[in-house]
Formats: C-alpha cells, structure tokens, sequence
C-alpha cells in the first residue's frame, strides 16, 4: 500500500483512548504553549498589517481570532491565528525536523472551534494526528528539504492542517487521501522569508490552506492519490533525499509529541544555547556592557546557516542574529519578547556589543551546545560551555514555566482574570464539552 | 541590482504605449481565448465542487465568476476563475516553458475588474506585465523546475498575478518587491495532479494567492527582498538549474507574448502533433475502428513524460492520454470538448483503438512532431508524419478559428447573443471605458 493510503488509513482508524497518557499530556503543553503564544503575537503590526488587507474579503464575521477583536470567517481566521502565533518565533519546535509543529494544526483547530462545537476530547485527538502527520511527513524529507531553503513549517505544516481538519470532518478514506494530496499540492513557503512577517505568513496559510483542502475534499474535488510517494509527488519534488518508511513506521506506537520542545527566548532555536550562556555568565559576573572589548562564539555550523546576521536593524532581524542572542544575554541578563523589538535592536550597549562579537560554525559542537569567551578590556577572560540550554528536551521547561510564559505574552491581549481562566482551559481541554468557550476566554473581552 | 529590483523598477516604468502593437495585438488575442475557455469550464463539476466547498467562507458578493451565477468576494472569484479556466486544458501555452499563463494572471485581473473600476488600459497594461513577469521568471528555472514534477503554471503563475494586480494598485517599489517576495514563498503546484481537479486548482490559486500577495505587501506586510535570486529564494530552491539573467534581459524589448499559443484541443499540448495526424488520417482514409489492429507512435520523449496513460476511465486523464488523444482522433475525427468526457473514455470504439495504441518516445522527434504508423486488419498500412499541427506557434490559429473556439466554449454558460457581445468586446478590450462591463456580459444573463 502507498505511504499515503497508509497514513490516511491510520488517522481513520486512530482511537484517542488508545494514545498514550504521556502523550496526550505533552499535547496540552503544546496547547497551552500555543495559545499563549497566539496571544502574544496578536497585537503585534503583522497581524495588524494582515487584518487590515483581507479584512474586505472576510466571509460573515463568524469565526474568532485568538487575542483580537475582529472577527472573520474560519480560514481567514485561521490565518490570523497562524501569523500571530508565529511572529515571535517563540512558538514550539521538534528539533529533530525543525518543523514549528502547533502552529498550522492549532490555528485552523481554534478556528474550526470558534464556529463548531467540538468537543475537548475530538480537538485533542484531531490535534494529535494532525501534528503526527505533520512531523512524521516533516521527517520523511528533513534535513534536504529544509537544507536546500524550505521553510518545512509551512510545507509540512499545511499536511498538518489538513489532516486535523479532516478527522474532525470525519472524512472517509478516498476523501482523506484527497485532502492529504490538495495539502500536498499547497506546500510552500522559503526560507529567504526569514527575518520578515513573511515567514510568519507560511504557518497561516498552511493552516488557511490545509483546512480548504479537507474541505475541498469533503466536496468531491479531486487530486493525484500518490501525493507524498508518487514520482512527481512531494518528497520527490520537494526534496533531495527523502525516507518515506518515516511516515507510516511504527504509527500508532511512536508520537513525535514526545520529541516536542518550548522556546524559553523568542527566537530562532539554534540560538538558545548561546542565550543560555550569555545570560549565565551576566548573573554571575554582571560584566559592564563598556568592557566588553570582544566575544568568541564556537556553535553548531547550523547556527551560521540560518542566524549569521550581524549588521542589523529591526527586531524580526534579531530573531536570527546569534550576535544579537549573545549581545542581549550579556548586557540584559534575559532575552524575552523585549529583546526582540526594534528598539532593542537598536539599543546603544546591545548594538555595542553585538558588534563585537565574532562566531565559528564547528562541526564538534552540537546544536544543542555552545561555547562563549568573552574577552573584558581589562585583560581577564569569561567562558563558559553550555551542554544543554534551558527548553532542550533534556531540560525541559516545567509546566509552571509554561505558565509563566504564558502569562508573560497573554497579558499584552488579555485582562489578568481572563488569562488565568484561559490557562485553567488549556489545562483541561480534554475535558472541555465544547473548545469554543476556551476561544471565547481568549479574545479580548 | 538584484533581478527582483530590476524586474519591479521595469513593472513601475512601464508605460502602455512603449509597448509594441503586435504584443497589445497578441494580448487580446490570449484575453479572448481565456474568456473563453473560462466560460467553457464554468459549467463544469469541479467547478461547481469548489464553489460548494468554499460558499460558506465567501466575503460579501462584490465579485463576480466569468460564467457563473453565484457572486464572491475577488479573491474567491479568482480563485474559481482559475480553476474554470483551465479545467479543460484549453488554455493557452507557451512552449518555450509550458507555462498557461494567461488564467493565472487574467483570473485574478477579471475578479479585481468586477469590483473596481479599470479602464481597458490600464486592464491591457496589467496583463501584459504580469504575462511577461511570470513568463521571464518560468524561463529562468525552466526546464528543470519542471522537469522535477513542478506544475510551473501554478509556480509561476502566482508571480503573474502578483504583479498584475500590483500594477492596477500602484504598488511603490518597495511594495512591489515585497509583492514578489509574497508570490514566490506560495509558488506551488505538483504534477502528480495531473489527471485530477487538483491541476485546475493551480492556476487558481495561484490567482488568488498573487492577488492577495499584492494586497498584503500595499499593507505593509513584509517579504524576504532577494526572493527570486536569493541563497534561499524561488530559483535556488526550486530548480537544481537556472539562469536569472533570462528575468531581466532585454526587459521592454522582447515580450513572451509573442511566444504564446493556443490550443485546438483541449488536451496537454504535447499530445497535439499526434491528433492533428490522426485526424487526417481520418479525415483522409475513414478507417473503420473495428479494422484497426495496431497504432505505432513515435512522438518527442517529453509525450512519453507527460501522457503515458493508457488505461484509463476519466475524462481528465484522458487529457494526459497520448493514446487516448490518437484513438479519438482515428475513429471520431475531432478533439473537442465531447472526446473528453468520461463518456469518451469509456466509448467502446475509442476504447478498442486506444488499446492497440503503442508509443514510443524518440528523441529525433520533436515537440511539434509526431510520426503515426496505423495498420488495418486487411494489412494495409497509413501513415503520416506531422511536421508542425495547428496551433503551434508556426501554424497559429486564426483569429476566426479562436472566435469559434470561444463560440464552441462560451455557449456552454451565455446565451448566443451574449456570446457575440463578449467576443466583440474581447476585441475591443483596450477601448473600454470600464472592464467590468464586459465580465457583466460573460456571467448568465
């Protein structure tokens, strides 16, 4: 059988009650993660740029839009909550594929909710497998696919989407097949985007487009059944090298939720190690920014590939700057969503310092890793080696770290009451008889 | 300057009498065979499946589809003015790239001009910018973007439409890039549709997609601004070889225009050299199809990539069918609309002849060339060697044979006299005071 049909096959045939608890609890992490980050972003000038250009073609204003006030139809809807939840890049990440993996499945799944009932247990399920869907797809052509300069969290995303919208439309075999091929035929999305509200355009319209393809597919509109395997398919097309046994091994028994990561600092993920550092060596020995006569970075060749920006002047720019990591986590001692403002970016001492800094891809340190030398125009020399940065799925963030996190972005679109309901309702969503009242929770009152 | 620049400073210096008048000639030319062709596919049921699925999430009916009742929101519309426009393969192609690069661009244009005023002008002048951008940037990956399985009418198309509907806008530089940059991280579209709705669903995004692109950046939504020549942009990702000199060189001067034609039969192009032979063959000998015992095709290798399904039961795969195309034009004479339905397919006689078609790919044949050998049960022999059929860019249709093309089409939607007022204003398109006057004549009265 096709890897396709095997896929579809699998989600149709998925119970929820025989996914693992461990599983499923890591999903209500993400969750929570995700709607926090939604909030963050929603107030931020990509959506508002976003709003303001479609806003005159939204269908009936049924639908909600985490963290806003304006209301849309369903897809337009879900792309808002795609770029919102993107913007700050402080969304999830599987480091395994890189993929950004709630983003696309979550956004059309609240929007979804915003106008359907669905129970907790059937958009925690849905989650699940659009997410797995997603990954395991992801997996199939990571790393060519993202080497060559795709952003793979729009073009795995939008299979994420589709299939997450699909289970809740309970499509029946061919029309998954269908959906899963309309996805296919949708991805995209370059990595030359990084740095502009481009790249957070690619979760949305994965999500827009991904949930167009379930319904599409619902209606009898047709496509190539062999999307994913066939010879001008989306692992063929899409990507160099690719292993398709990595979408249908061990389905039902493996979950790349487990293999899920949150983002303590708001920025690309390669960075973190490097933050980590710089924010270690700030506390214990609170260097005088003026001092600082240079920095030695030694990271992963990675970290040069995607976050080698140096001569910088918005804050989108500093989400791939590991200049700007060092300079923020040498002079602030933190690097939250204040650290990513253009004002920040252009903050005298950051700018400073991040001017100073000089770093080396060596292919001995791990993306995990990093290795800072700081040199102070008195002579002496600060170095520290991180083996593994806060948010790594060896250390992971706690839950009440989630919560704070959450708390920290939801404040910028929420009264405090509300937000404390919405993270009781994350906690809870599989008991939740209907996720529109958590969407409710979490626009503005 | 990087060719993004280039190619938007050439888009915002453009005027429409520096133009040469047989390009503005050629260009109505491909506007009518558009109109056309949509109104010929607006009836059909992919069409009708699209609208279903997206009615709920259309914006307020501002916007009309070319041959159909329902009214949209512009984006919607053009996205359905895609997909009825190229649903039956009958759209223009330039041979040079494959491309159909009227339905991206002129889809999109068509919506916009059912919702805002735009004088034929301004209509032409759009039109023939975002034919030539898209067509320049389709030169610059071809052939191995589409050779690796990209449907380089959706990949390319949504540049087209970014740039036509930019222009009406009078996007500034900065936006116009930005618009570009839109276009190029949702260039999608694979060729393992082929043979399903999935194909037509192409140009139509790429309509609505190019559209929204144009309406995002005038916003101030940003893009990645190296998105055609950057190390992670269009041609670096998705193409192994390009040449980006073919974006910008002799801008204003050469215009693809001249290099587009238009089909006799609504079928993949490649196949044509193979029915324009067998029609004569036909048309010359009447064989009677039971005492047809074997068919021989030599044809260019490319058929052999395109069209080598033979058993085959819908009527768009019968479109991918070099075997199917040879049979129907051996026992019915013609390829038209009725040789393409499902009911075709399965025609017994076609059926009988197609099976005992054999065809090989040679690569002393050209794409224009087909070599048909043709043996009746009595042992006679036919055969017949085309050189160049009709339609090709050497033996162009007539603007008379593209009238009656588009009468054959359009009286699937209009009634006749409503066609002959969208023939007559196709014609007149540069002097209209308002374009919309003539999408008001090509929707059911």
């Amino acid at each position: 059988m096709s890897e396709t049909k095997v896929l579809a096959h699998y989600i149709l045939s998925s119970r929820l009650e025989e996914i693992p608890e461990d599983v499923r609890r890591e999903a209500k992490r993400a969750i929570l993660n995700y709607v926090g980050c939604a909030l963050g972003g929603a107030p931020d000038i990509a959506v508002g740029n976003a709003i303001r250009a479609m806003q005159p073609y939204f269908g009936a204003p049924a639908a909600l839009i985490l963290g806003r006030a304006e209301r849309a139809d369903a897809l337009h809807a879900s792309l808002m909550n795609g770029i919102s939840s993107h913007v700050y890049d402080y969304d999830d990440t599987t480091p395994k594929n890189y993929i950004h993996p709630s983003s696309p499945v979550a956004s059309a799944l609240f929007a979804h909710a915003s106008v359907h009932p669905v129970s907790g247990r059937d958009f925690l399920h849905a989650f699940i497998l659009g997410f797995e869907a997603e990954s395991r797809i992801g997996n199939a052509v990571y790393p060519a696919h993202y080497d060559v300069g795709w952003h793979i969290t729009g073009t795995a995303g939008v299979f994420g989407a589709a299939v997450a919208i699909g289970t809740l439309l309970h499509l029946p075999l061919q029309q998954m097949i269908w959906a899963i091929g309309l996805a296919a035929t949708q991805a995209a999305g370059l990595r030359e985007m990084f740095g502009s509200m481009a790249k957070a355009l690619h979760p949305g319209r994965a999500a827009q487009n991904g949930y167009s393809a379930a319904l599409l597919a619902q209606n009898g509109f047709t496509a190539g059944e062999r999307s994913l395997e066939g010879p001008r398919g989306f692992a063929a097309v899409q990507a160099a090298h690719y292993d398709l046994s990595k979408i249908t091994t061990r389905l039902g028994e493996d979950f790349d939720l487990r293999a899920n990561t949150y983002k303590p600092f708001p920025c690309g993920i390669v960075n973190h190690p490097t933050i980590d550092g710089c924010i270690q060596l700030h506390q214990e020995h609170h260097p005088d920014p003026a001092r600082i006569a240079a920095v030695h970075l030694r990271v992963a060749p990675l970290v040069m590939d995607l976050c080698n920006q140096q001569n910088i002047t918005r804050g989108l720019q500093g989400k791939f700057s590991v200049y700007h990591g060092a300079a923020v986590g040498l002079v602030r001692g933190k690097a939250g969503l204040q650290e990513y403002t253009d004002e920040a970016v252009n903050d005298v001492p950051v700018k400073c310092v991040r001017e100073c800094v000089t770093a080396v891809g060596d292919p001995e340190i791990t993306e995990d890793q990093a290795h800072i030398e700081v040199e102070l125009s008195d002579g002496r020399r600060l170095s520290r080696f991180v083996e593994k940065s806060l948010g790594n799925i060896h250390k992971p963030m706690t839950d009440g770290q989630l919560e704070e996190k959450f708390r920290q972005q939801a404040m910028l679109a929420l009264s405090a009451a509300q937000v404390e309901t919405a993270i009781g309702m994350c906690w809870e969503i599989g008991e939740l008889e209907d996720v529109g009242a958590l969407v409710r929770a979490a626009v503005p009152a």
